[in-house]
């Protein structure tokens, strides 16, 4: 903050960083509940939900060019320096992963109705599981945010590995699904990726927490984390 | 650039934000280098050459970070504003976009030792030619940012379609290999994913080109783009 800032210029600058974090913990929200929806509409082969998915999607692209806008405001205007500049370059990274989780939401959301139209594959637990686990993540990354809470970050960024976990099992069934029965193929293959998608929407909210975490604390969190995606090796066999 | 500067330090501003083009500029190269030789490993069941690309991702996730320290210092010291502000910004986003190109590149590479292993499907000319597309539009979006050429930043934001195209081809000769023999479905299935993060990796060409065209002009590309990617409803039918 400049030196020697009358108090009024100091307070609305203030609000201005308040209300940064409260476009972002926005624009979390409704890609939550993008998230949320996507799942259920997959669940309950809601099809009018599904298409709601897809058509909401603009408006966290919309969000996240008010985001970037804003923050180059703050920064022509405010000059911001260390922990309030980390938190303004923290928010324009955060938007562009919100956006992106976006998209994974709208893309499956999409492939949902084409599985609505084909046999059901099973029970579609790990799914829902799935949706709500990296909901919870995602959730617990803006909170941090929005309370400047590195500690709630780091426990975000080491819960990933529970994801990963149902994703593997879930690329198995679907592969075994697809052997059984070729009518299978079609349903099981966008049901992949749907899960995939997930899997991706998790690996953005621990990016999301390691941004907290640098935002709050100035200093990265390197440890290796751990990643439990075994699926990209995975081979599976026919029956005999 | 603050006014009335001596000339030794606009210089070195100038200098900054040439050194901040290179950055990306090899950063770019490195995220070309990696599609490349991941395409290349798929297609000549080179594991080696795999296992290289695999290891390489680090330099991508370093060069990330060091392009945000150095935008960030020079956000701090200059006090840019206007263009040379939504160069830097627009710096910062596309070391995330090519940083999660590399995150692509690094699974297919994984995914190709797998595919190594099983039977062989088909020619894989879809693969080679998209790997190229996409290598391409990257340099040009590269390119434009480095020469501050809207136009040439437009062009590539209008040549996503044929990519598209070519993945919409391979999405459904895979499910149709699946149908034939169910032992075509491991490698299939993992082919499919490398034919969707080539996909995405132009998705990502595309996003840097409309940063490089706000960051030169100053307005956004809000066009609809041309988006011909098919597949999320596509449903392919078993022989009868």
């Amino acid at each position: 903050m400049p030196n020697g800032s009358p108090s009024h210029i100091v307070k609305s600058y203030e609000e201005d960083l308040k209300r940064l974090r409260e476009m972002i913990a926005r624009m979390g929200g409704l890609a939550e509940r993008q998230v949320a929806d996507a799942a259920d509409a997959l669940i309950r082969r809601d099809n009018k939900l599904a298409a709601e998915v897809v058509a909401r999607d603009k408006l966290l692209d919309d969000m996240e060019r008010e985001v970037e806008q804003f923050c180059v405001r703050l920064l022509a205007l405010r000059q911001p320096m260390a922990q309030d500049l980390r938190l303004i370059i923290a928010c324009m990274k955060i938007s562009q992963d919100l956006e992106r989780i976006g998209d994974y939401a709208r893309n499956g959301a999409k492939r949902a109705i084409v599985v609505s139209q084909q046999p059901l594959l099973g029970s579609l637990n790990g799914f829902e599981r799935m949706a709500e686990l990296v909901q919870e993540n995602l959730k617990g990354a803006i909170d941090a945010l929005v309370e400047e809470d590195h500690a709630q970050a780091d426990a975000v960024w080491a819960n990933d590995e529970p994801i990963d976990g149902i994703y593997n099992g879930i690329f198995r069934e679907m592969l075994t699904f697809m052997m059984e029965d070729p009518r299978n193929i079609t349903a099981a293959t966008h049901l992949l990726f749907i899960a995939k998608n997930m899997e991706r929407i998790g690996d953005h909210a621990t990016n999301i927490a390691e941004r907290v975490h640098f935002a709050v604390l100035g200093t990265p969190l390197t440890e290796e984390r751990p990643k439990a995606d075994v699926s990209t090796s995975a081979v599976v066999q026919p029956p005999a």
